[in-house]
């Protein structure tokens, strides 16, 4: 079990709520950054066993940053998938009343999430950015602005009170979250697995992506996410970001990384761990382990009689 | 010529620099506006004619706000696509030296693209998020912050001065921004022509995209992006937001076009541009408009025969 | 109605036997030819109206001589497919015993059909080719063998009788006959129709086939015969004979067939007609005629603003 | 070497041609016979070492018969390929001229490769089927038919004389023969090989061919022939022969054979053997064994660190 985790922080932020679904975390000792990178790199240098970052959400979607670190910086792996559904509060200073709220403050990917409820009721409130929600209630707690943007469970953190809550326009909303190790030997497969990749593509040529699409279809395997991301060498180079159901254990997962491997400049493993949505993919017909098997067995059949 | 132009402000942007970019911009009125969706609203509003908002950035990736708003906000369309190089420069009060630098502003898109030329030059200095550039600079010369990243360009208007300049960590990234206007007739095509849809799969099955994407390499359309968006409907539901070579007026497009809006849930046109990079598309062998009106003549005789 | 047909004589196959069950042929004049490319030539002179001759069968496969007749010779079209059940009979002359038979004739496509038989009851009797049935036939009638494969019907026509009947190995055999006229208007689509066309690729290069494939994939489109035959320009130059489900009328049949013609050398469309098997085919969701109709429209309403 | 050869004779045929072709079959003994299943026939038994039998002619296509019978019956192996230029002379009895010539006799196959010829210069001539054009000169020199089109190496054998030579329509006619043997080792590979399977699909829909080439495409294989032949379960129920540039040996054909396997509901392998054309097949990028080889060190590092 882990000894020290590593956040996004600061304290009562979704982050922290999502860490502390973990077993053992909420004994572990748990260190909040500034920024994701600073998160990320205190795995990097071994200071921390773990890190938990946002990866993607149901409104907003995925969280570039993340995206980017994972996919270019120096190599960190998934071991974990948690899903948090997201519900907002309204915190101000106890005393505070709707009518006084001139400004509202959270992160920016908060704000949009609770638009319609805020055009209702705090229309002349401005909006006012934070780098997190729960820096967005320490300000409010300091008096800079009148409400924030935040988990209820922020509120007695940071002396505020819940003026509304659920507040968000969309119900359901879920946000992704990753637990991050160091390069390690992936979860045992459960049979519910997700699997993470990035993917270079060679050139920037019509049919790569399309290519790509064709390593997993032909190997009957389903994509959960994919995310072009640029390489930053230019608009129009773009790597792949690919989430898809099954662990690099399964036979059919590691064929169709080899091809991938094979048609793509670069491969960067970033993960097979347990999906948090634990849906047991339906795979087709031809395509399980023992089809696999059984396929090179009459291959080494035909080859073997050399 | 448009009279008034939205643009998300302040005054200072990368936006509005964009925006001076158009032909007769200069002696038009431009409104900054506080946020992407303001931006555009003045133009739904027909408050004003035409709005600039950033959509790609070849560092940070595509801006989801624009995106999201242009895929399922109120209609409206891209009539020019604006390419320009982002260099950025930290800008200080007069008198104010590295060693003074506590806190450094940006929008979030910002730093990032800083990150290196930070930690070598202002390792201790903390990031904070404003909701532009020139925000940053306007808290800088409040005396809120003591640094911002933003263009040259803007010091002059906030009392600032660059103490240092092209801080940015990669050369050659180039911000794209587009013209908004509303549903109109496209611009005429010019033979180096993008076009953007946004695609709704229809259910959450394995092939949708594969589907999509041979929609267009049938017809030998070369894809320049495609991303991916939630739609809202929980983690897995997606859209996806397509740029591709050509014009809605090339037969090969209204065929692909037509093709996507048969096996999508939906299909919103945003519009068909010249492309910002000029490079005139090499079109597969039998996709020319000529092709296709041959291959027409052809059907109606077989089918005239009736 | 036709006056006057070909067929693939002499009396007494089944290739008139499949005349006989068109509407009107009992009353016409029926000529014999030799050969097929003579039926046919018979219909390019205009000395017969239509021709009937056998295309395919489910035990011996295609008739290689029709479909290149149709797929290179002067053009004829397809506009009746008649499904006919083969039964076999061994055809002798009175007073022949099984003991007796030394000798066994037929077309070469009929002793395989008959093989296990043959080896069962008759072990010791060799076989000779023959240009029908119905030519071994009169060959027994003659004296020159001593037994004939062809259908029971022949029995009478050449003073035979069948010492037996039922002797084809596979029961369930059909063989698939085309009535064929000179080009002229498709019978009206049944919505249970099936579309032959050929298709010459234009180089010999990897991808070809499975690009023609894509352009029926792409519409939805099932086919129900491939053939590859060669051009006679060398080993490895193929044509593609294709039978697939649709009318010419369709409008997901008009663009794939349009497709088809933008990407091969040349395609020549070699008739719609009723479906003998008359199975109404499954199309997939958004591919029938009112969602080509509204996809039309809806690329006008984006086109139409300029 | 092989002691016997069994092949589709009588003496004199273009088959025994080819199998003179072959090192040391001059002094082998060499049992022609009447039926393409006979001579495979002894193979099976263990009669013959090896077969010689025609598959494929660049006018009339692929042998029915021998695809069949490869595809179907007892599992036999091509160990070489023979091609085979085909060139036709008019064979007669002595003192026979042009004119005397009521009856023209030959293998089915013959007739339609010198049509021309024949309707030029014997235009009144009948056509007679033969069960081989070596057996069609036999019933000339038996004085039962006028002339025999047959290879001008026969005309001795008969006792008879080349009133014309190379009569043929079409110059470059090739005969494609295979030298079969009981299941057994590959040849080895030659870097110019050429492997045969035959696919059964596993229900009668409609992406099954297009599933079947996408399993070569994913792995960069070219297709040499396709062909689909009826399995005998009625119309529409098919088996596809497919040939293809490679060896069993190669990583990549290794893997596309294993794919097919999983997808179809049979695969019968029907031989490896060095391309009689010889033309070196030009491998897609990242297809060669040695990027197999790297793609698979790159999973296992990936895994093994389990």
């Amino acid at each position: 079990m882990p000894d020290r985790y590593a956040y996004l922080g600061p304290e009562g932020t979704f982050t922290e709520a999502a860490l502390l679904t973990l077993p053992g975390a909420a004994e572990a000792e748990r260190m909040p950054y500034a920024t994701v990178p600073a998160a990320l790199d205190a795995v990097r240098s071994g200071f921390a066993s773990r890190a938990v970052v946002a990866l993607e959400n149901s409104v907003e979607g995925s969280v570039p940053t993340t995206l980017d670190e994972l996919a270019t910086g120096e190599q960190l792996q998934i071991v974990t998938e948690i899903h948090l559904a997201v519900e907002f509060a309204l915190l101000v200073r106890p005393g505070t009343a709707l009518a006084d709220i001139k400004t509202v403050a959270s992160h920016p990917h908060a704000q949009p999430q609770c638009r319609r409820w805020l055009a209702a009721h705090v229309p002349d409130a401005e909006w006012r950015a934070a780098t997190s929600n729960a820096e967005a209630a320490q300000h409010v707690a300091d008096g800079l602005y009148d409400a924030a943007l935040a988990g209820s469970f922020a509120a007695a953190r940071y002396g505020l009170t819940a003026l509304a809550s659920k507040i968000h326009d969309v119900d359901g909303a879920v946000t992704r979250f990753v637990e991050l190790s160091l390069p390690c030997a992936p979860p045992r497969r459960t049979g519910r697995d997700r699997t993470t990749v990035v993917a270079y593509i060679r050139d920037d040529h019509a049919g790569a992506l399309l290519q790509i699409l064709q390593e997993f279809f032909v190997r009957g395997i389903n994509l959960t996410l994919i995310q072009s991301r640029p390489t930053g060498a230019g608009l129009g180079s773009y790597l792949f970001w690919i989430d898809f159901e099954g662990h690099v254990e399964d036979a059919r997962v590691g064929e169709a990384l080899m091809g991938l491997r094979r048609v793509c400049a670069e491969v960067r493993f970033v993960g097979s761990y347990p999906a948090a949505d634990g849906v047991r993919p339906v795979a087709r017909r031809g395509t399980a382990d023992e089809d696999f098997a059984a396929a090179s067995d009459w291959l080494s059949g035909i080859r073997g009689q050399s």
